[in-house]
């Protein structure tokens, strides 16, 4: 028993999520077993993604609603990752929920060759989202085939084989997507895949020795057009990159970076995929993230908030050019739930919460006016906090040794023990972060509020104090 | 206009549906204004799985119940293609619908790192059903996925790195997943992907000459055995098999078969994956395929009928061994959606809804008493069919121009006119059959009737004279 069950928390104090304090409205004594028997028969036959799997311990999550979830405890937590980077529109959407139970009653699924309402409509309005000229979408289940299949357009598209992608990047857990991956989570996967790794713009930890961003846009783009050169620019079917790389450590492309991408591109008939997965949904403040950048890619390829990851979903968005290939010529690549109309109805009825309640506007507001600034007092406050950086819901604290040499906290692939004890002093005051590596992402639902924001970075604050004690130790 | 808008048919006469007959029950004008919509919208931007896009005209679906599926002009047709296969428990079941809408209320979704009843539940169902040491599953979104975690598993438990699997297969759209695949859709996609292709045990159209099923059995084992060896039994992670060949022809392995494989696998530590996506989940009258045979996998993936494609979802179900591969090291692969709890709860409802009502039994026993001694009268009487094979509710017929020399009623990866204007014909007279090349595929749910199968094949007599026709044109 930790204090907190006897003690339960009122995080925000403000009852934000609609359901007083958790004490009071908290799951029931038969959530809580529930719970229980749902850890256990998890331990005897769930395998864990990325896991040895006896060495887990997971958390159980018995309820959600809005920004907060309630643990197997019966504790109430700020989610602070919305799960992973997906519960763009928060938990327990009512009008999603109602779209879903809507669509289950009117008709669960349709084989992808026929029609369907739920999945025109939705086709329809993430087109609308898109440039211009971005007219179809290829439905799939999530982002790992979206990418696969981007890759597969681009490659017929062009007649080349080779696909760059950028170190320090995910883009999904099947065979092709893990080998476009560019984390450390590839490796034991890595083969002749046709893919070519870049170094990618990261200005804090610039592999180009770049002084600022200007500089570092100028030589990443340099690097990359040398390689693609050197590889050759005629057998090279695209380009795919996060708009802002996520799980890799929410590193913004500096001020011309994507535009000089574009350039590559259009100068050698490359194909430009920009994987919107994590950032895409309103994450950055805009649709999608790219657009705070002003290009337009070729594909789009997106996922998780397309319907805040309440049914799968994922998607491959197309521009005409690369829709005129496959028009009279068959397109080699499929899936049974092509377009499911239960995963559909949830994505007409997330953009349309999404659109009606100004969830878009709200993270780009607060992600500006609370969470930047507030971040940036933090980081002065730390000595453990090398960097703060993010836009919209999506942010990210980098934590390292020291400030100027900027030593990360952990090695490459490492996540150092300090971390686990710093995420679980968080959960123990109400907030849960998402951790990577020497990193906390700050990825909250994007209708997360002033409040709520203020008492999780509040409590971000007061558990960073672990880690400064951490490096003062060393 | 066709016939059928102003003269609706009543197909089975019965109203085994529930519904009665269509003209009263079936849709209303405001469904057929929204399919109508549906169509433009999908014909402007949706983009379509193994298609040339603008040769598409997609029939709507507008509505669905049990065994019975209404197009977009409001016409009722008895649907033997479970749509792809998936809808095992038929469309519209009560008791799934209600456990969506009851999952959907009480969460949605979680991330794949926490613990969550739904999912717990589903995983415990699904190991029961399954040999002993089958203890674990790894859930995905799909089939594709499944099966290349699958061999991703197989690689880094054996430390080789070569797959063999079978021409006349499927096993997925996805990069690696295709190259498993061996029929004329994975061509495009070829690739140095540790894949190597064998030849199957398909007596109709042995590749060995074999005179019957014994000696196709063994002849199609030296084949498989001499491959492994010339290739390097020690490089060989894995053999990967459809219990029963789905999409590729429905086409049984002869007894002793899978035993032969199941032995080969033994004697050098090679990984036994058995595909059940289509097969699975009492497609072929038990629970999985390969439970006619008498064998037990290593590995065993599954999709659509687990919780009948309500919602998306596969897995990977894999035994003590495999699992305690990675008891202690990291399994380098995952998903977003790996265990999503509204798939899990729609695939616990499934299985109960399909052991309370004996679905599999009905599968079983109807599949022996009509379908089989319907098909064989049906292959009696027409000079274009070649051979008519299956169990459960899983049967294929097979088309010829001449029942001597077997020759196909198309070539390999092609489809006959006849096959489109006979599918057509089906169509009008109120029936949706599956069709592949030159077969015809019978794959109603589990739980259709009697009557209605007898109204289906009924229907699928009356039209194949028109590929008799073809063939004495011939
Ligand atoms: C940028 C990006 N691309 C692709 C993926 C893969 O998506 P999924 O896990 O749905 O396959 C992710 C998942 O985190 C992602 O963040
Ligand atoms: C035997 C088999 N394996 C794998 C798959 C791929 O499943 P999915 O389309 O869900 O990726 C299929 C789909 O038809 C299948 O029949």
């Amino acid at each position: 028993m930790t204090a907190k069950t006897t003690e339960p928390i009122d995080p925000a104090g403000t009852g934000t999520d609609g359901r007083g304090a958790p004490g009071e409205a908290g799951p029931s004594a038969a959530a809580i077993e529930a719970g229980r028997r749902a850890y256990e028969l998890d331990r005897s036959h769930v395998f864990h993604s990325w896991s040895a799997q006896e060495s887990l311990t997971p958390m159980t999550v018995i309820d959600a609603e809005g920004s907060w979830i309630w643990d197997g405890e019966g504790n109430k937590l700020l989610d602070l990752t919305s799960q992973l980077v997906f519960t763009n529109a928060g938990h327990k959407h009512p009008k999603i929920i109602e779209a879903i139970k809507a669509q289950a009653e009117k008709l669960c699924t349709v084989a992808p060759q026929h029609a369907n309402d739920a999945r025109s409509e939705a086709a329809r309005l993430i087109t609308e989202l898109l440039p211009d000229d971005i007219n179809h979408v290829f439905f799939t289940n999530g982002g790992a085939d979206a990418n696969e299949h981007a890759v597969r357009m681009a490659r017929l598209h062009t007649g080349r084989r080779k696909v760059f992608s950028a170190y320090r990047s995910y883009h999904g857990g099947t065979h092709l997507a893990v080998n476009l991956t560019g984390d450390p989570r590839r490796i034991a996967s890595d083969d002749d895949a046709g893919v070519e790794h870049f170094l990618p713009a990261y200005t804090y930890r610039s592999y180009f020795n770049a002084a600022d961003e200007a500089q570092e846009a100028e030589r990443a783009l340099n690097h990359l057009r040398d390689l693609v050169m050197l590889e050759g620019a005629g057998q090279t079917a695209a380009i795919i990159l996060e708009a802002i790389p996520g799980t890799a450590g929410i590193y913004l492309p500096p001020p011309g970076y994507l535009q000089g991408v574009r350039e590559l591109c259009d100068e050698h008939g490359i194909v430009l995929i920009i994987d919107e997965v994590m950032s895409g949904f309103g994450r950055a403040g805009k649709w999608f993230a790219h657009q705070h950048y002003g290009i337009e890619p070729d594909i789009v390829t997106f996922a998780k908030g397309v319907n805040s990851g309440y049914v799968p979903m994922g998607g491959v968005a197309m521009d005409d050019a690369i829709y005129a290939t496959f028009a009279e010529r068959a397109y080699p690549g499929g899936l049974t739930y092509s377009g499911h109309p239960l995963a559909a109805a949830a994505a007409v009825a997330a953009i349309s919460a999404m659109r009606e309640e100004g969830m878009v506007e709200n993270a780009l507001t607060l992600g500006e006016e609370v969470i930047g600034p507030r971040l940036a007092a933090l980081k002065d406050r730390h000595p453990s906090v090398g960097d703060v950086r993010g836009v919209g819901m999506f942010w990210a604290i980098e934590l390292v040794k020291d400030k100027e040499t900027r030593e990360p906290l952990a090695s490459y692939g490492q996540t150092p023990a300090v971390m686990s004890e710093l995420v679980a002093e968080a959960r123990r005051r109400g907030v849960l972060p998402f951790m990577n590596m020497n990193r906390l992402h700050i990825c909250p639902p994007l209708n997360t509020t002033a409040e709520e924001l203020i008492f999780g970075i509040d409590v971000l604050d007061a558990v960073l104090d672990l880690a400064d004690e951490s490096i003062r130790g060393g």
